[in-house]
């Protein structure tokens, strides 16, 4: 349950509040070049504190590689990550652990395990993904490695859609605005409006696009392991996605087939689509146009305003307004774990096919 | 990759024009009472040839339950079904051998297996759902021995969208139109808008929701193995999906925290929330309201249109034009696997929490 | 629970008595060349009435094979493969069902399902076995392709041991006698000794060898799917298996270091050990040398002798004598079971080592 | 790969001289009471350096819990442990490292990855099964919960065989002599003869048995995941081991079915069988009689003496003497592995057949 993939495998660990959080990668092939500078630089995407768009919390997140890797490369064997939780300020949530907090998983993880660690939210705390985020460094470059190379945008953030597909050349521009979008004066309008909620103690959520390029035609286990499918599975455990979707996605839902079809061609030798309303997947597999996967997410659930709840102890109706220093919209630092979980699933595939050998 | 679920898991094998397609259903608890009529109802509903709606295909499915059921109850033992593949006419396929049909897996199969069946789409057919369909009656009886009843129903077809939960004096009349909604007058309008198309050679796609009431709390395993993250994977893997959402979905992403968050409030001691934008599910576990998914379905790929292609023989682009028998929406059938897949995912999730014991 | 490997899959279903029992095999390569002559030569040797050390039931057990093979070849999806239960004479069970019958699964399948199938042991029956084989077929003529060979042997029936390791030319012998081993004068004894046994009512167990010739080094994935314990898994699921040993095995336990331990040398450039104590297996990994395994196989539980019981229905001391057609040894048929799981695994491994593709 | 079980799951991770080495449970039911000591208990007992019959090598081996436990009680989630690698000396493996130890996986390992740590063993080495016996201490602990007590010893040790069943009185003996068995005088006799083989600069192999007490009927999946088959996959993935049996084992399969059936008779109500030759599993489920299960230890690899190996780097032939501090007996310390496994496999099973709830 804490476990993804099938050959490429994960197992995240921790509490928002515990010792540490971390994750064992299982699988990841012999031989691959890796350094700790590798895993920081997707940790420090990840991370609070680099805006004011997001939280202020100054969360340092040092990651530890304690097994895999001998003499800068991999072994083969298990890659066992760690960051140590420090800055954490129980506090805030001592008051309120009778509470439960609308949106979050409160109380069905309390009905369901009974014993849970409430100081920052424990382990339903978005600071599990970053076993995620450094597992998903060791699957990018793994991809690297096969010319694969997955970005993430804001497509979507309170409404304000950018339009446009992502191509190479506006790759760059997104990490030039803290929203993480390529459409720079979107960016600064999303920027305004997130800056907006913040000061009303309200958020906002949006969309993350990802794009895949370089993938081989191949990838993909039909009926049941599609790449479509466990790409669902993979970003929809992200904390706060509510949809998913691959190409054109919901639009083709009110689209005719003569439109939606991507239709053949001949291209150097090679068949191309002339379109990609498919999003580089047909019938599970992938065709070798970009994979593209969009998810979207909910506005932060942790809210500086008053809302009705129940107090679990007394078993009265309360009101509640969630202090502390919360993310106004996840979508900027969410989209480092959407192109980790990616990679993760990209990895497993390329493995399974047949396209990673198990030995570099 | 053709077995699904960790307790309770299906298996389903079989070509479109093979001798037959069937599936194995292992974990389902013993003393389950079912009979074939059970597994049949289901099946009609799948079955094509319904109505004008739907492919003029007239196959009979008539289901044979080979094991694990022993004097009218499950033995706790794989429950082994199959469908002899009767009335296939693989002539048109025949001529199209060699070019691939836009919107179809043709190319990827081939370049992932090299040896296809290319008779009525093989294995990448719809007709493989015939195997889910069957295990998910199987599990449509289990969880109904736990008061779960899961419904689904065209939320949108070819851009018409109905408005309004589905709540339950709806259900009944979703069957009483070929285009299974609850909204009769649009139901009408959507009935002429896909035979509109079907004129015309072209296809139209749409949007089924599926509503499972009476699911208790604490399904769901964090964090991989979400209740969620578990429905997107298994409703993505469905032929001709390309995106997923639960409750509110994609809308939520346009929304601020103050309105997405569902507010908690006693209900006869209960706790229940005011609202349902997480569609019944919080921090990847249910919290005992109904769950809602949608999926989006693209339009069917096999019209009878000319479009470009490629002819893999002679390495030249060519133009194609599906004939035969094709459903001009999915829609209106891939509900019945919408559901099924579902009942999959609860079934499964229902025996890991322990809320379904392994002998009833 | 009935699916048995992680890339190359068995699922097996069926009871003894019911309409049919069947396996799908999911996961072999595409492009593998193969015929219904291929997998029936292999139930033919596990088929019953062969001699007279086994027992006189005529089954016919002809495969039909539904899915997965299209013009001669694998198609890379699920291979369905079904034999009809025929000739089942249920009447022998009816008098003695609530009996329990020693040495078998009658009472702890009772416990466990509540609701059992009890005619000829229902799934606990040893023709649930088939459908191994059916799946073992396959896999050989996967591992042909790739140079590898199984043969399995009585290595000891009823106290008789067969010294020697088996070689290449020695396996001829084996198919020349009806137990199975490659010592003739040693067959005749092991032969003799089972017929005194059934005269007596009574049966005898033995231990099966089976060698794999030409594994490549690298097979096994430590540390816990090592070639050697996936093996142990495999063979202990056999019915009527008590023990699994590899290369020395138990005698080892008696050696000193300096005795056990292969040593290395080179071998026209290649690294090969001077013994072979470990079974071709070190550290969990094949090393090159052949693969060697043994079973221990109890005596038959069904004996024609009073035994006491109790039966479940009135609660009370009772005696059983087992009537019907068994098998006074189960070794002779049992080594095809022994080759089949020990090509399962093979096969299993060989496509997640890399060295089977997924594509021949 | 480095994961073991289905519901309660186990991963183990870190190379001998690495940084540190571990664990991850997954699974485990929440609401558990648990302490450090209650997993330090166990890790002392596996603990080099603890008498003269093992190595002289003094690892502290000191545990931390990193997650998964809050106020004394599980949280359901993953439970992460970790001892720091401290006191490796590489000095002795560096000499070596070009040179393959005969009965070791240093051949295969590197034929299998290319890139290995040699220091110690790396991944290879019996310190990976810290993280099996740390794991193993958790599912001892919740097995107790269910009166469930598992206990080894060494039943054969360099020839010298235990003679007589262990039954709850015999247990406080096994801990009063460093070879780990219930009979005082062997034990001497044990000892002896392993200093004598230490001496000579040679090692010994022996046999451990557990026993589980307390296991209710109804544990075991057929027909793969049968407790006895999951059992000898657990047991046989031990380093060192190269043989399993349940009950009577390889001794069955010299005796008539009329010896070996054990006969069932009423007592006080319940089923219970007069001898226990299937070592409390029948048709591959527990029957509630005690579970037996002895592994075969070869004698520890490394030893003082000159033999015979391959330099990998010159490719020449060599020779090779293992100097450093290595127990000349794997057994006594091997028990406590054994009884690990054997828990681990308990307790997934208890979990999966609804014994033990997913909450306490």
């Amino acid at each position: 349950m804490n476990t993804f993939g099938t050959l490429f495998r994960t197992t995240t660990w921790g509490e928002s509040h515990g010792s540490a959080v971390g994750c064992v990668v299982d699988g990841c092939p012999s031989n691959l070049k890796i350094s700790i500078a590798d895993i920081q630089k997707e940790l420090d995407r990840r991370r609070p504190g680099q805006s004011k768009v997001t939280t202020s919390r100054g969360e340092g997140d040092k990651v530890e590689v304690l097994s895999g890797v001998f003499e800068g490369k991999t072994l083969g064997t298990p890659i066992s990550m760690m960051v140590w939780n420090r800055n954490a300020d129980s506090s805030k949530y001592s008051s309120i652990k009778d509470l439960i907090r609308p949106g979050h998983g409160d109380l069905t993880w309390r009905l369901k395990f009974g014993n849970v660690d409430w100081r920052g939210g424990g382990r339903s705390s978005a600071r599990e993904t970053i076993g995620r985020v450094a597992a998903g460094a060791v699957a990018k470059k793994l991809l690297a490695e096969f010319g694969i190379k997955t970005v993430g945008f804001s497509r979507e953030i309170a409404g304000i859609w950018v339009e446009g597909a992502l191509t190479k050349d506006k790759i760059k521009a997104i990490d030039t605005n803290p929203v993480r979008t390529f459409d720079c004066k979107k960016a600064r309008l999303m920027e305004k409006t997130i800056l907006d909620a913040k000061e009303k103690g309200d958020s906002v959520g949006g969309v993350v696009e990802c794009v895949s390029f370089g993938v081989p035609p191949g990838l993909g286990e039909p009926v049941f392991n599609k790449l479509s499918s466990d790409l669902a599975m993979a970003l929809m455990s992200i904390p706060a996605a509510k949809g998913v979707e691959i190409g054109g996605g919901f639009k083709l839902a009110c689209m005719k087939g003569s439109m939606s079809n991507d239709e053949f061609v001949l291209d150097r030798g090679k068949v191309k689509t002339l379109t990609n309303n498919c999003g580089g997947i047909l019938g599970g597999i992938s065709n070798g146009m970009p994979i593209v996967v969009r998810v979207a997410f909910k506005p932060t659930s942790s809210i500086n305003r008053e809302q009705k709840t129940v107090n679990l102890k007394t078993k009265k109706n309360a009101t509640i307004q969630v202090e502390g220093r919360h993310d106004p919209c996840v979508v900027p630092r969410a989209l480092s774990i959407v192109e980790a979980m990616t990679n993760l699933v990209l990895a497993d595939h390329g493995i399974m096919s047949g396209m990673i050998p198990r030995k570099l």
